[in-house]
């Protein structure tokens, strides 16, 4: 399954690169832009940002290993420093894929490499295809 | 105190309205546009917006309790139904303002008056003015 | 459906008493004994005991609308205030109970009605008796 | 810093152990016994018994760098699988020790090495000895 990035429009207003995303590990990219400020001469990300970053990583994560959309039930983000300007990566990993639910852990580096935050997220796998279910999703799917 | 929502370059890139902000309670408005979107030619909002809008409200409540930007220290999201496009409202109020700690509980609404998400937030209080306790901050400040 | 909390041995090591549970509205009460606190000689309940009361309360809200146990699929703990020796009181109530999610908000106070900790569950709903699925399950059922 | 687990009425309780504890990384140990099942006849743990031992071992990370008790600010539990009857193993560690929050991940294994359940705390370390911040407290300290 190729997961595509593109596909969504908020992905592209943010400006999100996808890496890589195979069998439950993936990793996105985000390059700064001024519009991702926290406030105006400002050099640091808006929490926004990460939250949205670490949200759509783990989604991709446990998408990657059922090659379909998944939606989120619910996300925690710990922010542990302030992400200066410069790229953002965000890695994530399937902690498990079950019948109904899927975990899903994520770290965010900035430029230099320093963990910014941490995030977890339960997603939807059942796949009933109920909009009912379609809570918070993210992949515009394969 | 009057908090500012438009000093933040995010803020204006999602196109975020401060309806109210006292006391520890705010409200927060979002007009739907095509970039906020989950999919192309999709009605529903991209997760990532919601829970921006819920970081974002949860800050300001425990802000307006204090006159001053508060980081936020880590956030839980729970999506509970898609959100359609149309206007989003997001109510907050700050369950506690500690000496070191607040924590705010936010809900999400869209243009029907359907809770689509909920969330809470805890924020950093202490107010030390050190950018390494500057974690996730959004709230531009007064 | 009767709910019933004395099934399990761990509610009868905590000494947990069921006040109500109908229609997503549950009350739970736990007197104060000497081996559920922190410390010797300490005034102050363990926060073991504050968070397994909120996981307890908020999946027999769910668990009151189903008329069969679930189990827990992710829980958060907010701590406002330390909980003092004396009588606790869980309310939860039941926020959403989709067909394959549940989530619960429940609120913790002490004897003198001061909220000492807030908590929110999300369990799962779709009951395909699998022991995979259960998790984290709490109540023993009707 | 010797930190102790057994001056805790609680801990006793629910029969508790310290393997070990130093620098950020701290490894519990919990024996099975009946009374921390979750039905008459259950071989599966209490959900409740997880999330205490979690909650304590992010506590003891956090305060084996610190030297002192910490309170916990917050709590997030996974559950993953049910937990069978048999020794439970909690390994946890610091993510980040600032200067008013210090952040945990904590892993629960089953005696066959399973992961069970996967948790993350925010503790206060601001340590300003006020009874009101001492929120959650676990370690009654060194």
């Amino acid at each position: 399954m190729a997961l595509r990035v593109d596909r969504s429009p908020f992905h592209r207003l943010l400006g999100l690169e996808l890496v890589r995303a195979e069998d439950g590990a993936v990793e996105l990219r985000l390059p700064w832009r001024d519009e991702l400020g926290r406030a105006d001469d400002s050099d640091w990300y808006h929490g926004g940002v990460l939250s949205a970053l670490i949200d759509i990583a783990g989604d991709y994560a446990v998408a990657s290993r059922l090659g379909r959309a998944v939606p989120t039930i619910d996300l925690r983000v710990d922010y542990l420093r302030p992400a200066r300007r410069g790229e953002l990566r965000a890695t994530a990993r399937a902690v498990k894929v079950g019948r109904t639910v899927g975990v899903a852990d994520v770290e965010l580096r900035d430029a230099q490499g320093a963990l910014v935050a941490i995030g977890r997220g339960a997603y939807g796998t059942a796949g009933r295809g109920d909009p009912e279910d379609a809570r918070g999703p993210r992949s515009p799917g394969p």
